[in-house]
């Protein structure tokens, strides 16, 4: 039987310490890391980008079916595809954490470990951040700092008419793995003996648990000398994050439905749930793959990577945004994304 | 009348719309602030120091007494505090709120006027952030980032024996007047016709509701050619605060009871509520003034200062950390501090 140890046995400054020591340095840019009042950063001729992003416990996550390792993994992850989407590549993070009276230290150090583990696979360095108490549940609040050399930034206000529309991997699986989730918990509630049954599902519950940040496509695109010409990460959906482009580049876009990309798994279970698979990718969210637009002169270089569909294309900003069926029949296409309040 | 509108009127790109129309850049150093995945700083030749924290209302602030723009001036001030406990200068920060559903856009309005005034008076570009909903009550996270010439980060670990021990302003208000508002409100609620007379104790209840970083001493220390050899910022407490310079620094420490700054309204309130005064200094925290050690040599600089006390000395390690009276006589200093948990 695990011994648990509450908090308070800890104290804020023991409980800092315990976070602290399981640090390592990884990025020469960390002149100091946690521990004084401020992190000092020396990016030297590079210019940083700054990202912020808040994750709650009970809207963003829900403890019944997420386990805090994830949770810490999937808040470094959300912040670093941030900074992916700026074509920049992640160097520290700060940690804001705020806990409820029934944390024990040994979920914190879950927390940790999963926030450990994002900061090793992404080449992170966790420099700072701040520990305290909540009235309620679990707050994470982290702000991830990159660096990009000068000029190399990719906006979202760069897209251009004629430029190819591209996404990364899959879409709308992290969003059906959700509702799975949630189906399960609902059947574990109303009868706490059930089993379920998740195994063919385990792709689109992963895509909801842990996502990654997809700064291996940001690599290869350096690698294959393909500059996005406007860049943006998937976290509201799709049709939402495309919305955002065409209104800063002041363009349109075409989109056509036949070259999105979905996963098996995603089309099986959107089925099961009677939700049109389209609607699904357009608008599921949280899959935190990369929608960005290059010039009609990079197809050589994009057409055949495995990870990288052509979706689309951008057009002048009077056609308005439509999404395409293979008839030539066009539709304008709805933004729902994410409703807070 | 006001009309109140609700949040869930204007929606979350609404929201952060009325947030970016608001913001004005001051920095050279902000290639690109809200609007995108990442902010885009370009800090040139200097390092960089990034700082974040985290207020909960119900935890670090309690609506009933601290008006909404307050609390988002403090926020701000909060984390400028640690830039300038670094002996750098804040240029940008980002913003993560999560509002509960009570909330009015009204009421969103007067916060970020807060946090926009703060960002005036300390020269500060609000470049970023997230907004998010709450079931409970306000939740802001704020990061700041601050620059400083490579060598000049003065961090907790450089105090010497023989250095000196100062510290700005006065100490115990911001804990005085946080009593007399909790006082104030309990009066309130058992008796609603009560008007409080708070005439007396503007100064003290202002330390808590509004208090300064002290940049102003920073910019000060620069002009008179001191570099402090340790520095922090006094939010917890200033025993609380020293400990930590002396850990970092394998120092001891000596103060001078007699030498510690007290303002003449937060004396009598201690009277008032039965409070040690020397107690109310050495721990009531959240004053936000700067505790820093300079060499011996600087004595000249500093002795005039208006707003620096001379209150101690940096001692061997063995010596321990102690409080000395006018009569000689020594004893070992208690740290409290806050307990979060």
């Amino acid at each position: 039987m695990t011994a648990y140890t509450p908090l308070s046995e800890l104290g804020e400054f023991g409980l800092i310490k315990l976070i602290k020591d399981k640090v390592e340095l990884r990025n020469s840019s960390t002149i100091k890391g946690i521990g004084d009042d401020a992190a000092v950063i020396e990016p030297s001729e590079k210019q940083i980008v700054v990202s912020s992003d808040m994750l709650l416990e009970g809207i963003h996550f829900d403890l019944a079916f997420c386990p805090l390792k994830h949770v810490g993994y999937k808040a470094v992850a959300v912040n670093v595809s941030d900074i992916a989407a700026m074509n920049a590549t992640p160097t520290q993070i700060t940690v804001n954490i705020a806990l409820g009276a029934r944390y024990t230290v040994e979920a914190v150090e879950e927390l940790y470990e999963g926030i450990r583990l994002a900061c090793e696979n992404y080449n992170v360095d966790l420099v700072g951040g701040d520990t305290t108490s909540s009235r309620t549940g679990l707050i994470i609040s982290i702000t991830a700092i990159g660096e990009v050399a000068k000029g190399e930034a990719v906006l979202r206000s760069g897209a251009k008419e004629n430029d190819l529309i591209c996404v990364t991997g899959d879409l709308g699986a992290a969003y059906l793995g959700l509702q799975i989730l949630e189906r399960e918990k609902q059947a574990f509630l109303a009868n706490p003996e059930m089993q379920p049954e998740l195994d063919e599902k385990q792709y689109i519950i992963g895509r909801q648990l842990r996502p990654e940040a997809r700064m291996d496509v940001i690599h290869d695109l350096k690698e294959r000398d393909i500059k996005p010409t406007s860049m943006i990460d998937v976290s509201d959906g799709l049709a939402s994050e495309l919305f955002h482009i065409c209104a800063q580049s002041g363009v349109g876009a075409t989109i056509f439905k036949d070259n999105l990309p979905a996963d098996e798994q995603m089309l099986e279970a959107a089925l099961e749930f009677n939700l049109d698979p389209i609607t699904c990718i357009l608008n599921g969210g949280e899959d935190y793959e990369l929608l960005f637009t290059v010039a009609l002169s990079d197809y050589d270089k994009v057409k055949n990577h495995p990870d990288i569909s052509i979706i689309g294309k951008i057009t002048d900003k009077s056609e308005g945004i439509n999404l395409a069926n293979k008839h030539g029949q066009s539709f304008p296409l709805q933004a729902q994304g994410w409703k807070h309040f």
